[in-house]
């Protein structure tokens, strides 16, 4: 019994740009970083960047937490790290569900063996702070609250600030989605008291997947040290984790993945060179520009203005119109990636992000002459090139 | 309450030479291959390249296993994968336990809830088939036989071939850990009929860390989708998985570390274009040589002849000298990363690496020079040039 060898040849990705809900485009200084030789994950040189690296999270975090560092894995991986960690079985944990990444942590939690109980809001509605107040009342035995900040699903946007109160005046911890909102919008982990917070490298921090910061208080630590049962998952145990990254210790925990610790230092370097404030600043023109593109050739955003993600824009698909092939067209055409819809949305929305690096006016104006050209032979009015110039004055006006 | 801007720079690492236990040298054409421009985790070129990737795999796993596959995570994750959606509560497991990574073993066993029955065998010492066996007709009630075969914390091998028909006699399912071994020993998945295994990316691959190939075949697949509880891991339950990595749905699952992947897909072409009966000679050509050195400067290899793996060597330290310094020394002065000793074997034992890329005899020589040296201003009497002399002369004679 042989298998034989296959005949395979290097393989060279198309020059994409990257506008769907992420991976975002990665800039060539973040790729450049990924190619310098390997060290060893114990190195002492490779130490010394692990600490920066843990201090560049606090500063995008905003977030003076101890504990705050890279999971070695995708975004699902740091959310199933803050579930199996905080969670114990039979614990109540209220879930907001208001997209396909709370309808996520709801499995989380049942996998835990904690109970949840949802709190249900439309797609495309931020999380109701009342529907979660009347939730926490009903439910006094509950112990944690989680929700999502910026739902890459539905591209809504809610405010952690008055639900993790809320949740605090309750008793509750809180488990805070920050996925898609870190770097774009802000997030102010310290300022807002969010006790356990997860994102990931490839949306607005522009750096390839793989890779999940978290973040931890010292209430939620507690909860990780203390509880009675032991965390169901080895590889995400904090209490073992710990020892590999606290900078006491460095005790061999798992082999961390060097080179895409390098990716994800020199994205950070970039965010600090800009500023967190100017980053999301910048994030919010580019999509001010973007949403006046596509209303002046007549489409619709489907989330209401004051909660519109800047990071990531839905639009309806008009009537009539083939959303898959459109997507098909942008590709193949002009390299350029749209999201589809998921779950509830699959078919009726385009996701078109603007993420870290591909929030920038070319891509603004890349973006909208497709759309316009793929469109119009779709047999859609498209009001010839006003896109470009609405978007062209939200620009000039900055 | 704002946190700072730090202040840092980008992160040149120094150029080591990595002979310990792993990450091992990586080869430039992998480090290019990882600074690709990223492109979409459902874009259809990725998709093509997975499918090489699952072929190539299937090639060095020596399996035609429709599910192999390689996880977003080290080799922890893979190892976690393989028990969470294996093992049932309730499940009795026999684990084989001779270095730390057969107790890592254990570990997964307790917190899926599993019942484990340890065999216990010395470290440095293979699995003792003997004991297995014994083990096996005392539990009449075991549902799986887990292994590692090649033992990164002790250097000893043990041959699955056995070990996986005596389970089958007894009716077991086969979790083996392959992690060291694959590329650098043969690992024969079909003919050895093991049903569920994993590696890492990071050793004889020649990878950077942060991938975790896995193989599942038709009876541990029937195992995994029709248990009666849910997978406990979300982002590891191979029934989700499948839906990503199956040629005919592509679901979003969770987003691919794509950059990663480009380093393993050119990782393993080069392995295809050497063939890995070529890879596995090689390394045990460099081995040989190794030893030689080694021992014709007086050092003793901590494993018994017939169970060394090649491709990580087990020095025996001096009375007298201590580890740590000569690591140190190593590692300034030649930029050579060798292992310390794991768990009992710490201050023990030096871990010497000749894995993947870093088997090569320019690396040998580089090795016993500065062991020569170090070794010599430590008092230890290394007789002279002897040990390259010895080394290259197992190298001329092929």
């Amino acid at each position: 019994m042989k298998v034989d060898r296959p005949q395979f040849s290097s393989f060279e990705p198309p020059l994409r740009t990257l506008m769907g809900p992420g991976p975002s485009d990665v800039p060539p200084r973040v790729l450049q970083a990924m190619a310098r030789p390997t060290i060893g994950h114990l190195d002492p040189e490779f130490v010394r960047m692990m600490e920066e690296l843990k201090q560049l999270l606090r500063y995008v975090f905003q977030t003076t937490n101890e504990i705050t560092f890279p999971v070695s894995g995708p975004g699902s991986v740091g959310m199933e790290a803050c579930f199996v960690n905080l969670v114990e079985p039979g614990d109540k944990v209220i879930v907001c569900r208001n997209g396909a990444f709370g309808g996520r942590m709801v499995e989380n939690v049942v996998r835990t063996r904690g109970v949840p109980v949802v709190v249900e809001d439309d797609w495309g509605a931020p999380v109701s702070i009342g529907k979660v107040e009347v939730a926490l009342a009903a439910n006094p035995d509950a112990r944690i609250l989680a929700f999502v900040q910026a739902e890459t699903s539905t591209g809504a946007l809610s405010d952690p600030d008055p639900l993790v109160a809320l949740a605090h005046e309750h008793g509750c911890l809180t488990i805070v989605d920050t996925v898609t909102a870190l770097g774009g919008v802000p997030v102010k982990v310290d300022a807002w008291q969010i006790d356990a917070v997860y994102a990931g490298s490839q949306k607005c921090l522009s750096c390839p997947p793989g890779l999940a910061p978290v973040s931890f208080n010292e209430r939620a630590m507690e909860k990780a040290t203390t509880r009675k049962s032991p965390c169901q998952s080895w590889f995400m145990d904090l209490n073992l984790l710990l020892g590999y990254w606290s900078s006491s210790t460095r005790t061999y925990h798992h082999t961390a993945p060097v080179n895409a610790l390098y990716g994800l230092h020199e994205a950070l370097l970039m965010l600090q060179e800009e500023g967190l404030e100017a980053a999301w600043a910048r994030h919010l023109r580019n999509h001010r520009a973007l949403v006046a593109g596509f209303e002046a050739i007549g489409l619709t955003m489907f989330v209401a203005e004051p909660h519109r993600l800047p990071q990531l824009n839905m639009v309806v698909v008009p009537e009539g119109v083939d959303e898959a092939a459109v997507r098909g067209r942008l590709l193949a055409e002009f390299d350029l990636e749209v999201g589809a819809g998921l779950g509830a949305l699959a078919g009726k929305v385009w996701r078109v992000g603007l993420m870290g690096y591909a929030a920038r006016p070319e891509n603004v104006v890349k973006c909208l002459r497709a759309f316009s050209e793929v469109l119009g032979d779709a047999g859609v009015d498209v009001a010839g090139h006003e896109a470009e110039k609405a978007a062209q004055a939200v620009l000039q006006a900055g």
